[in-house]
């Protein structure tokens, strides 16, 4: 069952867009489908990762908190992981990151990851704060978030590509989020520079697509008025 | 391993848009996956439907052939049927059709397939001639197609539903192939009124999109210049 060909998603990203941030599915579940996986809670609470089977969420606070199996997400992917070693990258910003990690193709037409592990001279993340309901939309509810700022800091960043075709079920291109080897720090990133890091990759061949359709609110939203592209290009 | 809520996908619509039309996958491996489906051969070789765990193939010519496992698609898509009837329908064109099957609702969420068993007034299918290398775009392709109709005809409609956020990568909406009883008369519909039929219905959690990341085309291709939604919108 361990198919670490297979990326597993639960709920799509353009499900938060009109506030659909009820937890549908659980930590228990997620790590059924991999052992490394990024996500977020019910209302937005907090950015997820979980990295060698352990989920961490840092909250708007900047607290690294360890998750039980209990903890429910709106949207959230794993994998197991099975990554290659490609080499090492240094004194780079987020294009040269990604020019490294597409392997000096434009895009790709399939998903993967990719773990830095490393060194970073500079990191800037964020943590939205968790919202209740009733839930606003995801650009109102991404307002209100938390930045964070670090300089020199060990630790892991975990990032996965979705291909364009697929760009509203999750973001087309990077999605990165980070953990400090500290557990004192990390985020959704929005910026870093990588003074040196390894540079691990590992392609997908499926997209396991999983939907709430036990969710009454997400089966029965209408989404032709949501601009779903257009928001989750501004958001993420 | 047969999970009836998962309905499984090799390759995307979007692919045949810039002509990607190499078989990438096999009959074989397409039918370890579920015993109903639909699809098309390499070079758009005729309109697949699987039924009963039986793969058909309704040619340029209007024949439906049973293929072998080694029948090669590169677009396709099955599931383990486990379809529960929701009732009979009579008189009913496309759109009287759709209704029935949304069952009240405007649209879906979720993949969803419906089986219409019945008499049709009318059909009106389609099949598109098997193109060979070099491949053209499928706007080109689908023009060398063969029209064929058909009054009081006993058969099988199998349809599958796609949310419009993964238009693209399948087509929004329904997407329709019929099998006359007899196996003398089938292909993607275009046109049909249902005298009377029962109407079945099987609603899945889960795509499972797996997509030819062994093929270097496909991999290598820049889908940036393909007007993807549209060329689906105006080929389907």
């Amino acid at each position: 069952m361990k198919n670490s060909k297979i990326l597993y998603q639960h709920g799509t990203l353009a499900l938060l867009v009109p506030g659909l941030l009820t937890g549908t599915t659980t930590m228990g579940d997620l790590l059924a489908h991999g052992d490394t996986g990024i996500g977020t809670g019910e209302g937005l609470d907090g950015e997820l990762i979980i990295l060698d089977g352990v989920p961490y969420q840092i909250d708007s606070y900047g607290n690294a908190n360890v998750l039980k199996d209990d903890f429910i997400m709106p949207f959230a992917n794993s994998h197991f992981a099975d990554y290659t070693e490609i080499g090492t990258i240094s004194n780079a910003n987020p294009a040269d990151f990604e020019k490294v990690a597409l392997e000096g193709k434009p895009n790709s037409n399939t998903f993967f990851s990719v773990l830095v592990k490393g060194t970073f001279s500079y990191m800037k993340t964020r943590a939205v704060v968790k919202s209740t309901r009733p839930f606003a939309t995801l650009a109102e509810t991404a307002k209100n978030q938390s930045i964070f700022e670090k300089e020199n800091v060990k630790g892991t960043m975990l990032s996965y590509y979705s291909p364009a075709l697929f760009h509203g079920a999750a973001v087309a291109g990077f999605h990165n989020h980070f953990l400090a080897d500290d557990h004192l720090f990390g985020g959704h990133t929005l910026d870093f520079k990588i003074t040196e890091g390894t540079v691990s990759i590992q392609q997908f061949d499926t997209l396991e697509q999983h939907l709430p359709v036990d969710d009454k609110e997400f089966m029965g939203h209408d989404f032709s008025k949501d601009d779903i592209a257009k928001v989750i290009s501004e958001a993420e």
